[in-house]
């Protein structure tokens, strides 16, 4: 190893490397993206802006525009397919909050609670309309059907975590599936469609949806953890909302799990019947960390980080598009030290 | 006119000519919705099949057969844009129940009421990404950019009659701009679309279109003026409920200019504040008789309905496709008798 490489990874992970690299094409996606929330009905950029002008990273639409150029792309289609995959994650934002009556989003009071239920369902359909015409813009049907399944995938993972959101003996595997399909469906169509939009070959696209794919899951995963373990501040929510509501993400099935019979009472009345008191949220951190909850999660997630990385053996070892996102890849799994 | 004409004419329009031209197609149109609102998720077919296996006449995908044929089409492309106008008009329903809070819609409870407001947002959107996906696989980008923008328009719609829909200074021509965002801009959209499945030239297309903009906005002023007129049977929902709702509806715009300061105080206590009693909703379809406010609301429907006839100039006059869609005009308007 030599000194340079030496000190690049004594750094921590993060994502600059990719914004540096993208900075122009973000640009690009973002005056597209305030463009197109236009309308001539006041409150919808009203409410668009609330959501779509706050902390997000845009993690998606980077993801579109760095498997587009890491594939060679030389003309701006992307961008238009890159805020079409923001405006598909604001909707289901949008609807989402709705559904689970969350009063937080990205570091702001959820919308809903501004603007009301029923604003908030319809700019989400409103969003959702307009980055089909993004996608009509990019004129690439391959895109549109990668991008089309995708929005169907995440509603019917929602769907499928509405009906079993308060299952204790939900499975690691139903778990799986239901980020599998609420978030990292549309981690790996960025990707796949940013293939498309260059002309990639089969092998290509294929490597970067399965990129999209496993650092989905790794967010996801990390997402949930934290949940238990971080502060409002990195989190943009309330940490312990998951618990409140007695989601069943993983650290809690593990916890459940591991705790047995002793602890069934415990959780039965705070999960089950979400009777909790202001200490319960405590004790539940307290048992999953007594049980490695939380690490066998984040392990869990470093797991898929490693399998993204190794779906870019396919493109060559350089630096560039390829080692920014291998470091996104390390930031998924490392930005919650 | 010749004894058969005669015999015609005296026959109150219907739209059964245009069903039975459309049968062979519909049936197809059928077995492709039941086959795409499967999902491994057991909520999704079943709240779908409350909806779509209701009542529903299914006037939407009929016009987008109708057009189709009209200007020739011999494949099936024609279905599968069908279906998916159906699956656009069917996710606009669900998600209008909750915002309005309706209680029953095609003679049924509303969806939400029985399987939970977040459940029919979500499946609402299931709807919406698989009507998408029948798009991207009928192949026609010209389409699917008809029907993404008829999306986004009826999302405005929707959103413009919320902020102004207790608006009793509402004007007549922000009423014709609503109805024609949520309502006309599908029916327009989903006759675009059939003629240009077909290939038909472009003044074809216009002509087929305009047929659906007038057409959809004769339908809705019917539909707002039998809220105050028909009985439940008829509408498959309460009448009354947009009385209840205080929702700003052409007769009763009409109603409220042209009873003047008289009746100010009743219309401010019942619609602007909803305080109703049951004799209320009475005394305003009274009062909409006495200035002839609903007349007025079916004569302007009656003209909508006689536009949308002369659009289909642009074909040559014969029996079949074009005098069953004439008929369907017709029947827009007497269906109320």
């Amino acid at each position: 190893m030599d000194a340079v490489s030496a000190a690049v990874a004594t750094k921590p992970p993060s994502i600059e490397a990719l914004i540096g690299l993208a900075r122009r094409d973000m640009a690009g996606v973002d005056a597209l993206i305030r463009e197109r929330m236009e309308s001539d009905v006041p409150v919808i950029p009203a409410l668009a802006e609330h959501l779509i002008g706050s902390s997000g990273k845009r993690l998606r639409p980077l993801l579109t525009i760095a498997s587009a150029r890491l594939c060679g792309a030389r003309d701006d289609a992307c961008l238009k397919l890159a805020a079409a995959v923001e405006f598909i994650h604001t909707a289901t934002l949008l609807h989402d909050d709705v559904v689970d009556a969350s009063e937080l989003r990205r570091g702001r009071v959820a919308a809903h609670l501004i603007w009301g239920a029923p604003s908030s369902v319809l700019v989400g359909d409103f969003l959702f309309a307009r980055s089909f015409e993004l996608m009509v813009e990019a004129d690439s049907m391959h895109a549109l059907e990668i991008l089309a399944r995708a929005s169907r995938v995440i509603a019917e993972g929602e769907v499928l975590q509405l009906t079993r959101a308060h299952d204790l003996d939900l499975g690691q595997d139903t778990y799986l599936k239901i980020i599998a399909a609420k978030t990292a469906e549309l981690f790996a169509a960025a990707a796949e469609a940013g293939a498309v939009s260059a002309g990639a070959p089969p092998e290509r696209r294929r490597a970067l949806r399965r990129f999209g794919q496993e650092l989905g899951l790794a967010f996801q995963l990390v997402d949930d953890a934290l949940d238990y373990a971080g502060s409002s501040e990195v989190l943009g929510k309330n940490p312990g909302d998951d618990f409140r509501e007695g989601k069943a993400t993983l650290p809690l099935l593990l916890a459940i799990a591991r705790t047995g019979a002793a602890e069934e009472p415990f959780w039965r009345r705070t999960v089950d019947r979400r009777e909790q008191t202001d200490e319960d949220f405590q004790r539940a951190r307290e048992l999953m960390r007594a049980t490695d909850a939380l690490q066998s999660t984040l392990d869990l997630a470093a797991d898929y980080a490693a399998s993204a990385k190794a779906a870019l053996a396919e493109f060559p070892a350089a630096p560039g598009w390829r080692s920014a996102m291998e470091e996104l890849a390390d930031f998924a799994v490392t930005r919650h030290a």
